[in-house]
């Protein structure tokens, strides 16, 4: 059994692990698209939006692109897929549609969790969402944050280790105190090559019914739950 | 009358302004003196420990000393102090004081003041303080900040232009929407210089009962208030 009486804060991933990303922008869309008369596979749409997002970090901790927050990354891919859908927005309307980033549902078990889980651990958000999308996203879903951390911090994006180092420098703590959750074994795998210790939460349908990826922990990984809710039972909270 | 529609963060400094340092180091002092037997001057020892941080915070932002976050400033300077009050600790002892700092007890109108104005503006720590005694801080005496911000983000301390800019920054705002809230006019100058807007509260005792300086706000501040209640009724919450 793995032994966590070491750890003092978990740092958790967000897009995906805490909020509902796919479903929160399905609604809107769906509500915005009633309202506008405009009828598009909006599953696609949220898609292809966060299937811009990786290549886009890549550029950006590759250095082909200057440090550009996640807001500036989602605003720029979203300039590219407006056109294939076939949507005219004028900028206002993509500024406005850019902060639905900022309101992503939680959840249902992530709320309570993180309440539950700070009573006995330091909980931080450890996002490449930046510091003011966190910071709204937080107040609008109710997360109990003891500090909001972002890769914005640190000028690159996960899985860049000064994400990972610069986190538990922060928080005072050695790597191997801080427990990194997340629902992707490519982000957990960042972690552990710092010496972080590493949870596992399945959402299998963070990519909708058909996810084919994450839909269970890497061998290596030293906790793995079904949700926040197992997660503060195994650390004994 | 200043208008403070277009305000969406309040930023406060938290020494002096949310936490009486002065009253919770003498009162730590004196319980551990009682346990062990030792007289000294507590409050001189509050106001000697306290004395050192300008000139060590000054040291840093002139180059004269590399980056070195408050929990090791404020060592370095309780190294220099416990020879001349006479105490006798060893390394861990040394660790165990500093912390003190980690649960300084906030004023009487600070826990409910931040709750209250929280509910309309974002809130945010804006401290010399380092994110990890902030975060500790928050926790022990229930501040419900948004996010810690700290002057260890950006490696400058106030009233460095960078700290004010930066945390302008990470809250997604130019520095005209966001309020700085101090005890201190120098501050709340350094704030201003960057175009944000600023808030004086009175603490009359932070410095004891014989404080000459910051009784008064300076002429240029935009609300000048005795209390975190009084600021929260002038903001309109």
């Amino acid at each position: 059994m793995n032994d966590f009486s070491e750890i003092k804060a978990l740092t958790f991933d967000v897009f995906g692990t805490v909020v509902d990303w796919r479903g929160s922008i399905i609604d809107e869309g769906e509500a915005w698209g009633k309202r506008m008369g405009i009828a598009i596979d909006w599953a696609a749409f949220a898609d292809a939006w966060r299937g811009g997002y990786e290549p886009a970090m890549a550029r950006v901790n590759g250095g082909q692109l200057p440090w550009t927050n996640i807001d500036g990354l989602h605003l720029m891919i979203l300039g590219e897929i407006v056109d294939f859908f076939g949507i005219a927005l004028d900028d206002k309307e993509r500024e406005e549609w850019n902060r639905v980033w900022h309101r992503l549902r939680p959840w249902a078990d992530s709320v309570a969790g993180i309440e539950r889980m700070r009573r006995d651990f330091v909980v931080a958000s450890l996002s490449n969402g930046n510091m003011a999308l966190l910071v709204n996203m937080a107040r609008h879903a109710g997360f109990a944050w003891d500090c909001v951390l972002s890769a914005e911090l640190f000028r690159r994006y996960k899985t860049d280790r000064a994400v990972y180092e610069g986190a538990a420098s922060l928080l005072g703590l050695q790597p191997e105190q801080v427990l990194m959750v997340a629902a992707h074994n490519h982000d957990l795998a960042g972690a552990r090559r710092v010496g972080m210790r590493t949870a596992f939460v399945l959402r299998a349908e963070e990519y909708g019914p058909q996810q084919s990826e994450d839909l269970a922990a890497e061998a290596w990984v030293d906790l793995a739950v079904e949700d926040f809710a197992e997660l503060a039972d195994r650390l004994g909270c």
